[in-house]
């Protein structure tokens, strides 16, 4: 751009910025600053300089977009420098970061972070903070990468009431589930190419058993619902007992099975959960494929609207960072305040898993004999489930088996488990392979 | 939310906000600003106060939502009231909404405006205005409803350089052509329809011819590119001539028939177009169905991202309307200064439409006769078009006809309109039924 305001953007004093960490997105972010100072001093309006970059090894090779003199293994040379006016956080994990950060609202500076952890259990607290000294803290990056979704909540959506958001916020679980709903493969090869792929890690835990996604949920819901929701109040369940078979079903009967991250507004209290979910696969969330994220959200004057893309990844996550730091300095350069934290909490309960009601899918193998179906059905009556439909899918005549799948109407969780209990005990059931909940 | 800084919100000097119209968004409008008065505040950090509202004719009947103390006749009620802080423009139209929008600014007044026509055809203007005396000039509600879109623009996605922009921003036509395409119906019973349920005017054109989509394309490209794009810069086609069997044949080759807005970084230019197109059916844009917009960015760090919902009525323009003023009244009610509206142009030429390289589908109906085909292959070959494939799809022996579907390998379209003027004088071609693009 050639412009006026261009030309003085550069005659403005710059806006001194320190990071910590500089792997793969930090690495990522620097280069950016490095390499794009003119289109970055155009856009915020004033030169934006990476001033310093806290690493721990400073023998370590980097980057050739990091001059040497921009690294010092000396954290206090960027948190104690009156000059740096933003820190960016990029260590990721719990601590040191959360003190650094701490550290870093305390001397006066706006903090961009893109660290899931921090934000979902600390993010409310590092808020009030900042909201108290009329600080920025933006934390675009910690969940859905170049996804817009903070900015969005804390500004686009304001007007609504949002009533619920469903998410499929891990690209990891998603690229297996696609795979293995494409390609009827198992849960066990589809994870190890993901981790051949490098789209898992040698420990999966945190993707498959939805620790990750649970983090971006706690985060997102806050947003949503204006309230304090902790990590450890998000249900959670994996996916790594979903068989090949399911996904089958799943599509004979007009559905997808994705790893959904949900909140929900339900009697003045609010769901959070993430499992595996039958979603109809109409829904243009249930389309979402492969490594890509989407979170989808109901407002009361927006009606559904849904955003999408890839939530991880060097250069998208950059992209966020990036964002909030113009953010930031397009205030400071024109001698103003970047828009400071929100600390407000609505105080609503998060609702006992126990409480949520919803649809369920299960797949059973019976013994190949007559009364086990009105059996199961008494078992669920008993506790008010109702069977919405029951298929027999195979039978195995040599085992004298048949494999069904029953999908239910609208029950309550703790119902629902225990007339699943009373189910697993009934003579003619062999097993229960998969429960499934559906969400409408 | 019962938060401290709620507290002190409504202790803060409010405010004062003038409308310039009353319609269906400025009604839904006027009702969230009187009746979320305490929610508004509260998010907002202030009182923000709808202060005036100018119509047209004083005696008509209104929602009970506006006070008729509110309403005023006289737009210098509004214009020339110093109190007034910020203004929003709902009349819609170029006059006199444009008059008054820069009278509004030349008073010093931040502006919102959910006006597509004058944001295309003179917002860079405007920009400049409002940016010469640091106002906001916010118009989220000018493309895609209640789709968060200029913000991610302005913000979100700064960092990038935006190489494509593919939307479907009518949701008119899309609601249309979603009907053509499942219920096989064609152009005219499905046009009566959507005017019978309101979804299309009496008179459609606006619609149907792309021009509402030609001005909101304008905007984002502008937007996307940093560059100025006026509406007569952008190709326009309509939906009029498609025919139910063009879908019917798209869904066998794979593909959905849409009406794309596109802008496109193309040789150093940018091409700028709107046109029914033909796109992957497994892309998720294709799917995107009935009144629903969205639209895809491909950025080089986020790679493709994609915003989808409800591109108009009441509530999702009010939604954009009243976030655009709460971002504004928190700045004024911190005592600081809106984000100011921003003048910058990259002078990107725009790419003319001859130039313009892409796919095609034909449908023609040849006489059923031998060598027809071969003639066809000469005349695109002779303009360097090649056939990547020709299905023959029906044939009518009585009249010793066949219509046949043929798809072309990348083509400039100057080249490809000579080369179908010639094939339309081929003896054995009776009628070259449609000719669309196809977007990858």
């Amino acid at each position: 751009m050639t412009t006026a305001q261009g030309t003085s953007a550069s005659a403005r004093p710059p806006v001194l910025v320190g990071m910590l960490g500089l792997g793969v997105v930090g690495s990522g972010v620097a280069q950016t600053l490095n390499e794009q100072r003119e289109r970055l001093a155009e856009q915020a309006g004033c030169p934006v300089v990476l001033h310093r970059v806290v690493v721990r090894d400073l023998s370590k090779p980097r980057t050739p977009a990091v001059a040497h003199g921009q690294l010092t293994d000396d954290t206090a040379a960027v948190l104690d420098d009156p000059a740096i006016a933003v820190v960016i956080e990029l260590m990721g994990g719990e601590e040191p970061a959360l003190s650094y950060i701490k550290r870093a609202l305390g001397a006066g500076k706006h903090v961009i972070t893109a660290n899931k952890e921090v934000m979902a259990k600390h993010g409310p607290e590092l808020a009030a903070l900042a909201a108290e000294r009329g600080l920025a803290l933006h934390y675009e990056a910690s969940v859905g990468g170049g996804i817009p979704l903070i900015a969005p909540f804390r500004q686009s959506l304001l007007a609504n009431r949002i009533s619920a958001l469903h998410a499929i916020i891990n690209g990891t679980t998603n690229y297996m589930l696609t795979r293995m709903a494409k390609e009827g493969v198992e849960f066990s090869p589809v994870l190890a190419e993901a981790q051949r792929l490098g789209y898992a890690e040698p420990d999966p835990s945190y993707d498959v058993e939805g620790t990750d996604a649970a983090f971006k949920l706690a985060i997102l819901a806050g947003l949503a619902f204006h309230t304090r929701v902790a990590p450890e109040q998000v249900y959670r369940e994996g996916i790594t007992k979903l068989s090949a078979r399911d996904f089958r079903y799943a599509r004979e009967l007009g559905y997808a099975i994705k790893l959904l991250a949900i909140a929900k507004r339900a009697n003045g209290a609010v769901e959070v959960r993430v499992h595996p979910a039958f979603i109809a696969e109409d829904r243009l969330l249930g389309q979402v494929d492969g490594v890509f994220n989407a979170v989808e959200v109901d407002g009361d004057l927006t009606g559904r609207i849904m955003f999408y893309g890839r939530g991880a990844g060097s250069l998208p996550t950059t992209s966020a960072v990036v964002a909030d730091l113009i953010e930031v300095a397009q205030a400071l350069g024109h001698g103003g305040r970047p828009r400071p934290a929100v600390a407000g909490d609505a105080g609503l309960p998060i609702q006992p898993m126990d409480e949520v009601v919803t649809r369920y899918y299960a797949r059973m193998t019976l013994r190949d004999q007559p009364g086990v179906l009105a059996q199961i059905a008494q078992a669920l009556g008993d506790l008010q489930i109702s069977i919405a439909s029951v298929i027999q899918k195979e039978s195995d005549s040599a085992a004298q088996v048949a494999e069904i799948v029953l999908m239910t109407h609208l029950a309550r969780e703790d119902s629902m488990q225990a007339a699943l209990a009373r189910v697993r005990l009934l003579p003619g059931v062999v097993d229960i392979g998969a429960v499934i909940r559906v969400e409408d």
